[in-house]
């Protein structure tokens, strides 16, 4: 029986065709597990999988992890203990796929590959050229496929849960520090079901809300406080060998008690400004487009200055990955795109508010990953709304 | 006032100048945080560390990370927004820096620097020569110095604590699972003091603690069961500005009632190969050597086969980084470096018995960073004891 690491072997090694590549070398992350389901760290230790045009992968690894690797049924590892030298192995398989130290081939490295190996990699075949993995994989990685979308809605709904029940607090959140709060997100991630947060969650509350990357810290919650609240869990996708996680990443902003004057205001603006964007995707329109119609919203209200960053990141294998939903950026949206939409206005020494829902692009348009309510309402009754 | 940073800063130059390189860059991770105390993590956006031979450094890094970095003070910081091009700004500074394609002139990237950036560098200056950042670097970071001592010290004594913790509990740990005993090493690290744990816990019970790598899961814990727990958390380094973080890093196996029939033997045998490298860590012995007794002891008590990975490996911003203590390795030891000693010896199907500690040299001979029990017993009554 097939395996999907199987079809997508294959399909790397026609896109290596298409783009005029002799071969691509993957170093642990992202890339790695969408080939082969290994799930790993990058180390000072060599793990390098080479896919050649014509001719079947090899995996480079140290002698210790071959019990975890054995799961993978990958045609051809070379384990290496910690007396060889990995240089040497690497050496016998590029000399096997690349001969004539690579004149005139075209290599491409994982995007994420460590200088050390790449430098490593570039010395074994000094007459290649070189470019990156994601010339050949990023248009594979960039459609989702059924996995990956069934892991990715089980990551928004674990998201949703934990979100309600943060908003169904109400006042009881006051006092909390935003470090605590973070704690028990992380552990609620867990309890619904998610394997580890998918990134560091945010806790920013009052003016701390106006770092769009703010550390949660001591600060206790207050009324009155815009809270900004983003985070998301790593699920694991069901593949048939190995695992490959998938993550949710969504972000409300509330308030218990009475709002600071303009936050009403600001709030509202952000969420028209998703809406816009949102209501926009569909295949054919260019990912600068959406960030296009967001960022009018908020510079027709007047905080144009205060919207920092862009719109979305892709979301996948990576908490950020292609497409990017940046000014300028002509890639057209197709289906099975994954990405966020995530507007935000900053007030320096005030607050900030920002709202983010993943979304998956289809045939006529595109279905939110996220459904837990926008509004910065807290309570126990706060109810389900678009 | 000159901080930490700055003579680590003009250190580095000097190391420039003797390897004969123009410049360095450096990107998020370990390098970034010792020159800079700016301690990030790798992402798809630009963050460079540009530092010429001559002449003051610059970070080039995006808008949203202003605030973070103020309070580092670095001369020069070019910030990028998201609707900006990172590589104009890149290129500016190197133009400065490195006229005329960077022609003749060596150029150091970060070891850990990802491809992606590794590529973008190259391009902005294709005449150029490229080496690794350790170069340079390694020299200086091999030595630790005062403040890092202090932060390895503290850690070191917080996984003693939680290995006295766990050793105390006798009879109760067994029925727990790997995994909750894993969480509840992690929570104990964080209860007395560290940061966060430095590499994922790993608990193996029974035959798991054949893999050196285990990850803990469902098995629960039996009478008889010897069990490897390696662990260790960060804490943070008090640095002028910014922080850094350091790691502890711990091997106990126990057993809680009696162990199986040859497991006395091999534990005695992996405790005689860990003193003996120890006992003979000293300035000037070779790194290799070091290897080499461990290795001797086990190979004359018939386990050579049985002991599948290095004797150690240097610990500092890393987890793992040099010296690494493997066969063969002519580096001699200089006082400051701190390195693990960590034989083994791994019988699969039955059970794994390492120990661990961690050692800095120092000019007499070592100093060991971990002093718990190294014994297999456990119960509220094991005093310490060499």
């Amino acid at each position: 029986m097939r395996s999907p690491f199987d079809d997508r072997i294959a399909a790397c090694r026609r896109r290596l065709e298409a783009v005029g590549a002799e071969l691509l070398v993957c170093s642990p992350g992202p890339n790695l597990a969408y080939l082969t389901g290994f799930v790993e760290s990058p180390s000072e230790r060599h793990v390098l999988l080479v896919v050649p045009r014509n001719g079947p992968p090899t995996l480079v690894a140290p002698a210790m992890y071959g019990s975890r690797l054995e799961p993978l049924e990958l045609p051809d590892v070379r384990l290496w203990g910690d007396e060889a030298d990995p240089l040497a192995v690497l050496e016998g398989v590029l000399e096997a796929t690349l001969p004539e130290r690579g004149d005139g081939a075209t290599v491409l490295l994982d995007d994420r590959m460590w200088t050390a190996f790449n430098h490593d990699v570039r010395a074994l075949a000094p007459d290649a050229e070189f470019g990156l993995a994601s010339d050949a994989l990023e248009e594979l990685r960039l459609r989702k496929d059924d996995a990956e979308l069934a892991a990715l809605r089980r990551a928004g709904a674990i998201a949703d849960r934990v979100s309600l029940a943060i908003r169904a607090r109400g006042e009881a959140l006051l006092g909390t520090t935003e470090a605590a709060l973070a704690a028990e997100i992380d552990s609620l991630l867990a309890s619904e079901g998610g394997a580890e947060p998918a990134f560091e969650t945010i806790v920013a509350a009052g003016p701390n809300g106006a770092r769009p990357h703010h550390h949660p810290g001591d600060r206790e919650i207050e009324r009155g406080d815009p809270i900004v609240l983003d985070f998301g869990a790593f699920v694991d996708a069901a593949l048939e060998a190995g695992t490959a996680r998938y993550p949710g990443d969504q972000t409300r902003t509330i308030v218990v008690g009475d709002p600071p004057a303009e936050y009403e205001r600001v709030h509202e603006v952000v969420r028209e400004a998703q809406r816009a964007a949102v209501e926009a995707v569909e295949p054919g329109v260019e990912a600068g487009e959406i960030d296009r119609l967001a960022r009018s919203v908020i510079d027709e209200a007047g905080y144009g200055d205060a919207f920092v960053h862009r719109t979305g990141h892709g979301v996948g294998l990576e908490v950020h990955e292609p497409p990017y939903i940046t000014a300028g950026n002509d890639r057209e949206l197709e289906p099975g795109m994954v990405f966020s939409v995530e507007p935000g206005i900053y007030l320096e020494g005030e607050f900030g508010v920002r709202l983010e829902d993943l979304v998956v692009v289809t045939e006529a348009g595109c279905e939110r990953l996220n459904d837990s309510p926008r509004g910065w309402e807290v309570g126990e009754d706060v109810g389900r709304e678009q």
